[in-house]
């Protein structure tokens, strides 16, 4: 980023309602078993906005999926409302889901005033367990009466399952014609109440984006936030990021000022994507992968996703112990050019592994350093000069007890 | 396998020392820290056996694998003996390294009385650490003494580093022309000493086997036994399988009777490689992972693959969880044809998802079955008619605390 690009960024308090134009509510539809639970969060825009989302690409797509990929086809991309819940996934429900899902739309749209197709559904909870359209169709009401600007950090909190705390987001970017607002919300890998940890983010902007731009902005911020954090390597029939930009600042979004757009996007994206990652179930610390010398970007993006994806480093990282070795053994095995005698492994700024050879004199002080929260490992493959970072936390007992306990 | 096939196949205890003019030795050297620990092991064939090996593709290749690829290469694919020690993983070690291991070859060559390259070389413990020859061909004469028929499981001990027991195998072929044995032991996945899972396996026959032959013989075997095992989806820089067939038997495998030799082959592979996740760290089931209906059967092993490296999968048959969904999301982003409607998930004989719809009415017996020490998931992708096997065991809050607590 050029620092022209930084100077016209500005990280605020906020989240998904933040921007101008948009109202959240976060209420209790009765689906978490916990009495009062809040577990259906609801998302307005005054105006109709230009819609983009990224879905999973798993081929157990759940019904919410199928029905809002559908939605943004037959609307042309355009929507007024987000309605999640969680505590049930609606996965693996067969056409009874694909129903409900569609009624939850219906529903949403007859309160706010829109066609069926410009609302966008969203669920996160158990798979395999029916969802019922009542209790969310009785709870609706009260999320519309309840819909405010500042009700975003509710919102945030509907959408958890057991993630350890909510994530929300907020930038302001100057753009050529004015400031606009960047805000959204996340849910991460909690898996004790789902059956599979479900990531979901949501990214509301006041700005006007052309529907082309908007889906370029989306995939670019994406691709480098939430595509590039892994807590266990799984891909949930969930998974989504959604975006709505209502125009409501007036401030376009062009060709011109698409970077400094995109920066700010990035920028929610990636905490949101971090918030994700430093609540991951059993986690205890986060973990910058950098690759560096590698042949292509993409292959640096697997030998960074490989490390961040092994159990052997992320128990490793857990423990304490700089084990360049394991490093080296997983660049190894990515299936990527790597050249040994020019790789070289480092952890914070300590060189372990350099040119071929162990310098394990500097173990004791990146032993000491590793015990911070948060981490930071690079790895050389002595290739070329493309580079990629993924970020991941560490494996721990206690995911193990989390998901080897569940249901018993 | 027909009827025919497996009426000539017969197991017989016994391992790498087992067939007819292969004598094996296990003795310490002194690299193992504990005082008297087993740690270098000879096997010598009496006659020069042809040889044939099979590598890790990990691109940080230790100095043994380098330098017996080049044995073989050099030799023809000739060979009169193998020498093993465990503690030491000789890789990282740069040019120094392969020095060593040619060092060893050389050290065993002069012994045994035969050319350096006809001696093949392994190496599994630390990574990044030097290796003492010195230590090595001092002990090498104690090995060549002890070298007797009787002491493969002296040579099996002395290749384990935390493998909480040794691996052997053996079996008697009626081929048309008379009998073979085929034998062989191997070390797994053990991961307090070295600093990487090293999987190396060793396999002798007293058949007469062209080289041709042999080297198709054990890549047929090998893909079906150590390659479709996985404990924690790690590839090691030392990973190799190699096998000797010094014809001593007089019986030749030919066109006609290749089917038997490998149906034998395979056995004595597989009871090695079952053996190698059975001694999983911290593995407490044996879990056999069916995939079917896939489009074809590199896919189906790529979905096998993607479920038994899965935490969520290992994690919920560790807790003796029926947890179907995680089996079908895992299946969905294996990246292979995948048709949720056409799709089932079965654990043992218990159907907890067919034809899109959950079975949950059949969780509790399911639940019940995972309480056994071997189980079996199947999963039915939907989409066409090939299927594959993979093993793994369950990830257990142990395999955390040994991998986290090395060193520190």
């Amino acid at each position: 980023m050029s620092r022209q690009t930084l100077e016209v960024f500005e990280a605020i308090a906020g989240g998904v309602s933040t921007a101008s134009g948009f109202r959240a509510a976060g209420v209790s539809a009765g689906i978490k078993a916990r009495a009062g639970a809040l577990d259906l969060a609801l998302v307005v825009s005054d105006l109709p906005a230009t819609a983009a989302a990224v879905f999973t690409t798993n081929r157990a797509q759940a019904a919410p999926v199928v029905v809002s990929r559908d939605a943004l086809a037959r609307s042309g991309g355009v929507a007024r409302a987000i309605v999640v819940n969680s505590g049930c996934a609606n996965a693996c429900t067969g056409d009874e889901g694909v129903q409900v899902a569609r009624g939850m739309a219906r529903e949403v749209a007859r309160l706010v005033g829109c066609p069926a197709e410009q609302v966008l559904v969203a669920s996160t909870g158990v798979i395999g367990v029916s969802l019922d359209l009542h209790k969310i169709a009785s709870a609706l009401p009260a999320a519309l009466s309840a819909l405010m600007p500042g009700n975003g950090p509710l919102a945030a909190q509907a959408i958890m399952t057991t993630d350890p705390f909510p994530k929300e987001a907020a930038a302001r970017v100057s753009l050529d014609g004015g400031d606009v607002v960047i805000g959204g919300m996340a849910k991460g890998a909690g898996m004790i109440e789902p059956n599979m940890a479900t990531m979901l983010g949501f990214v509301t902007t006041d700005a006007v984006v052309p529907k082309g731009l908007l889906d370029r902005a989306l995939r670019d911020a994406v691709n480098d936030t939430f595509n590039a954090i892994t807590v266990d390597g799984e891909c949930s029939t969930n998974d989504c990021v959604m975006m709505l930009a209502n125009g409501a600042s007036g401030t376009a979004v062009t060709e011109a000022n698409y970077e400094a757009f995109v920066y700010g996007l990035r920028a929610v994206c990636l905490k949101l994507a971090l918030g994700i990652v430093r609540g991951g179930e059993g986690a205890t610390k986060l973990v910058t992968v950098n690759v560096t010398g590698a042949a292509t970007v993409e292959e640096a993006r697997r030998a960074a996703k490989a490390i961040a994806d092994s159990p052997l480093v992320k128990t490793a990282i857990h423990g304490g112990d700089p084990n360049w070795g394991r490093l080296i053994a997983v660049a190894g095995r990515a299936g990527v050019e790597f050249e040994l005698s020019r790789a070289a492994v480092t952890i914070g700024t300590i060189a372990l592994f350099k040119d071929g050879r162990p310098h394990d004199e500097a173990a004791p002080e990146a032993a000491e350093y590793l015990k911070n929260d948060d981490i930071v490992v690079s790895v050389n493959l002595g290739a070329g000069s493309a580079s990629s970072t993924v970020w991941t936390c560490d494996l721990s007992a206690e995911y193990v007890r989390i998901n080897a306990e569940y249901r018993t």
